[in-house]
C-alpha cells in the first residue's frame, strides 16, 4: 500500500484520467511480456518531461520505486513493478516533436511507436534502423532502454549507433540533456549511450534525437536449406566473410521448422533440417551481385537448395509464421538472446544440441545469425518442476558455453530480472561495483526500476 | 618538485630506461599539437596494465597529478601535464594482442599507432574506419581518448562506433573490462562510450577490441570548383540529401585555396574560390553510378567546373598539400572543429565571413562538410595583444553562433584545456555537474588528467 499521504500528492500531479489506483486498473500495467506479474500500487500517465519529472521528485523524496515502462513488450521483466510502488507509463507521450529530413534527424518523445516513426519519416526516403520484432508495438523509449536490436542490425547496427541525444530525468530528479544534434560531436562525456540500455534505472528518457538513415532502394533475397545444423552454421560463416554482406541473416533450426510444419505443411520442403533467410538491399545490380556471391558461399556439402526470393514478404514468410507459434507451443518457454562470435556459431550449436540433449529439454532455435545472435528458447511445462530443475541446470551450462567461446549473455532482450543472476558470469565484480555505483549516482535513493539489472 | 619519498616509490615500478625525471628529458614530454608547454616531473612507460595499475595506485594515494599520454598528436592540450606531476606514456604498449579476420575484431594495446592496424589488418581485405589526418603517427589510445573522426567519418562514423570493448584502469587504480567481444551486446552499462572521448579524464586504457569493416573495392571522386564559399555550401547540402552519399566530402574555403597557390601555383584553377573534394568508394559500377548523381547534384549556379579523378591520390592533392602549410603560415592560428547541421552550413559560413570580417581576422576554413565539421582556423600573431583580443572576442562569437545553430563546439579534436572555458556554453550545469559527479566515481582524487573537459 502506498502511503496515503504520498498517494495523495501524487493525485495532486495528474487528473483523474491519468492516474490509476484502483488495482483493478493497475493490473493491466503488472506484466510485460516475460509473463510475470507484479501489480503497481498506482499508475501514472505523464504528458510532459516536467510532469516526469514532478513524480520522480515526489517519488524520490518518499523513496517510493517508480517502474518506467514502454509498451511492455520486453521479455527480460524490464518493466515489471517488482517492488510494487508507481509504473511510469510513458505511453501518453507521443508527440513527433520535429521530422528534419535535410539532416536525417527526428525528434521524438518515448511514447511514439517504432512503427510511427518509420511511417513519418519514409515519404523522406528515411528509416530509423532498429528493428525488433515488436516494432509494430513496441515504443522507442523502450527500444532506447534495451538498446534494441532486430535482424537488420547486422548491417545497420543497434538502437546505440542511431542516436545523436536525450532528454532524460534522473532518479534523483535532475533534468539533463545529452549529446547533441549533429553527426559528430565530442563535448563531454558520451551519457546518451551510458543511458541507452540501462533499462529505466538510470533516469527516464524524455526526449531523443535519433539519427535516420536513407532507405535502401530494394530488397531481394535467397533461402537456403540444409540437411542439418552443422552445414548451415558452416554457410553463416561464409557468409559473414565476404565483404559484401547480407541486410539480414535469420536462422531457424530444425525445431523451428518443424514447429511450422506442424501450422503450414506446404510452406517448407520437408527434407530441410536448418534454413538460412538470406536478405540482401540496395540497387538492382547491387543486390544481383551480392546474390550471386553469397549463392557461391552458401554452397557446402549440406546444402539442399537454394530459392531465389524476389518479393522481400515471400523471404521472410518462415520467419514471420515462427513468432506467435512459439507463444503458443509451451506453456511456458525461457526464452534466451545469448551472442558468439561468427566463428564459433557451429561450435556452439553443437555444444547446445548436446547440452539439451543430456537435460532432454526440447528446444527451438533461431535468431539473427549474422550478428551470431541466436534466440535459444527451452520449452518446458510449468507444472513439471523436475522439467524446469533439469531446463534451470541446462540454460546455466548454456551460458557458461557462451562465455567459454567469448559471447555475451544477451543480445538485445536486455537483463530486466530474468538474466540479473547470471550477469557475474559476463562482468567481474570490480566493473560491477562501479556500474552499480553509477547506478546511485544518477538514482541516489533507488527509486528506478529497483533491483533490475544488477545480481 | 616530486615528494622524495614519491619519486623512490616510483622509482621502485620502474626500471630506468622506462622512468625520466630528468627535467631535460622530461621536457619533451611537455607539449602536444596545442603547442602549450608544461613539463611534467616524470615520464613513465608502462608495458602492462599491471604497471599502469600499480603507477596509478601510488599517484591516488600520494594525489599526485598523473597525465596518460598517447602520441601527442592532440590539438587541444588533452595531454598536456598542466599540474605537473607525472607523464603516463602509453608509447610503449604497442602489442597486437589478436587480429581475428573471421570475426573482424582486432585487440590491441593503446601504444599502436592507427596506421600500423591498417597495416595489420589490411592484408585480410579489412581496416578501421577512424581516420584523423595524424593517422600515421596518433596511437589508438588517443583515437579512443578523443572518439577520433576523420574525412571518412561521413560514410563510416567516428570512434565510438567501431569499438567493442576496453580494458581500463580507472583513476582508483581499479581494473575493469567494459562491453564485449561481439557486434550485439547489452549486459550491463555502456562504459565503453563512456570511456571513449573523456580524454583520459576517468581511466586509462589499456587494451582495446576494435571492430574492423570490410575494406571498400576502390575509390574514385569528383573535385569540383564554385565562385563563391555561399554556392559551394549549398552544393554540401545538396550532396548530403542524395541517398547514396560520398566517403568523404571535403571542403576547402577561399583561403585555404590561396594558401595552396601562394606555394603550389598550378595546382587550382585561379578563378576557383572554393573547392569540394567528393570522394566515393565501393565497386566500379557503384562509383560511376553515384559520382553521376552527385554531378548532376553538385551542379548550382556558382559552379565553376568540376574534375572527375579516378586516382584517389590526385583527388586527395591539395586537402594533403594544406595541412603542413597551415602549420607554417602564421606563429600561432586558434585552430577550431566546430559542427553545425548541414542544411545551415551556408548560413553558419556567411555569418562566419561577416564575424571575421567586422573583426579583421585572417583566418582559413576547411574541413568535414558532410558531418558539417568545419576547421576554423583564426590566424594571429602572437606579439600583437590586441590583435589576439579581437580574434579572442572573434571566437566566443563564433561559438555562440554554433550554438544558436544547434550545432557542437567540438566534432573530433575534443575539450582538453584550450576548449574548457567554453563547455559551458553548450552543456547546461545540472548535465555538467552529473559529469563531474561521474569524474569523481572513476577518479575521487582527481588524479587523472586533473582540470581537463570541464570549465
Amino acid at each position: 500500500m502506498l502511503p496515503p499521504d504520498f498517494a495523495a500528492q501524487l493525485h495532486q500531479l495528474f487528473p483523474s484520467q491519468r492516474i490509476y489506483t484502483d488495482p483493478v486498473e493497475c493490473y493491466t500495467y503488472a506484466y510485460d511480456n516475460s509473463r510475470k506479474i507484479f501489480p503497481p500500487e498506482a499508475v501514472v500517465f505523464p504528458l510532459t518531461a516536467k510532469e516526469v519529472q514532478s513524480v520522480v521528485l515526489l517519488c524520490n523524496a518518499n523513496q517510493i520505486p517508480l517502474t518506467p515502462r514502454g509498451r511492455g513488450t520486453g521479455t527480460s521483466g524490464g518493466s515489471l513493478p517488482e517492488k510494487g510502488g508507481v509504473a511510469l507509463s510513458l505511453e501518453r507521450m507521443t508527440q513527433i516533436i520535429n521530422v528534419d529530413s535535410a539532416n536525417r534527424v527526428v525528434v521524438a518523445e518515448p511514447g511514439v511507436l517504432n512503427l510511427e516513426i518509420q511511417n513519418a519519416v519514409k515519404p523522406h526516403g528515411l528509416f530509423w534502423p532498429p528493428d525488433p520484432s515488436s516494432a509494430a508495438f513496441s515504443s522507442i523509449g523502450g527500444n532506447l532502454a534495451t538498446s534494441a536490436g532486430g535482424p537488420h542490425a547486422v548491417k545497420y547496427g543497434t538502437t546505440r549507433d542511431h542516436v545523436l541525444g536525450l532528454r532524460a530525468v534522473t532518479g534523483a530528479g535532475e533534468v539533463i540533456k545529452t549529446g547533441c544534434y549533429t553527426t559528430k560531436g565530442v563535448v563531454g562525456y558520451d551519457l546518451t549511450r551510458l543511458l541507452i540500455g540501462s533499462e529505466g534505472t538510470l533516469a527516464i528518457i524524455t526526449e531523443a534525437t535519433l539519427k535516420l538513415t536513407p532507405l535502401p532502394e530494394m530488397q531481394g533475397g535467397l533461402i537456403a536449406h540444409y540437411r542439418d545444423t552443422n552445414s548451415c552454421a558452416h554457410a553463416i560463416v561464409a557468409i559473414m566473410g565476404m565483404p559484401k554482406g547480407p541486410s539480414a541473416l535469420e536462422f531457424l533450426d530444425a525445431g523451428s521448422l518443424n514447429l511450422i510444419r506442424s501450422h503450414f505443411p506446404d510452406l517448407l520442403p520437408a527434407d530441410s533440417q536448418a534454413l538460412l533467410m538470406i536478405e540482401v538491399d540496395g540497387s538492382q545490380s547491387e543486390i544481383s551481385e551480392t546474390i550471386n556471391t553469397l549463392l557461391a558461399v552458401c554452397h557446402n556439402s549440406g546444402l539442399l537448395h537454394t530459392e531465389h526470393v524476389t518479393i522481400p514478404e515471400n523471404l521472410w514468410k518462415a520467419r514471420k509464421a515462427l513468432s506467435p507459434l512459439l507463444r503458443d507451443i509451451a506453456p511456458k518457454k525461457i526464452n534466451e538472446d545469448v551472442v558468439v562470435p561468427i566463428n564459433v556459431l557451429p561450435q556452439f550449436l553443437d555444444e547446445l544440441a548436446k547440452l539439451t540433449g543430456y537435460y532432454q529439454i526440447a528446444n527451438v532455435n533461431f535468431g539473427h545469425a549474422g550478428n551470431g545472435n541466436i534466440h535459444v528458447n527451452l520449452l518446458i511445462n510449468p507444472d513439471d518442476t523436475e522439467q524446469i530443475y533439469r531446463a534451470e541446470k541446462c540454460l546455466n551450462e548454456i551460458f557458461d558455453l557462451v562465455i567459454k567461446l567469448n559471447g555475451t549473455l544477451s543480445g538485445e532482450h536486455g537483463i530486466g530480472s530474468e538474466k540479473r543472476a547470471y550477469v557475474s558470469k559476463e562482468i567481474d565484480p570490480t566493473t560491477l561495483t562501479l556500474m552499480k555505483k553509477i547506478k546511485r549516482l544518477f538514482d541516489p535513493n533507488d527509486i528506478l526500476n529497483p533491483g533490475k539489472l544488477f545480481p
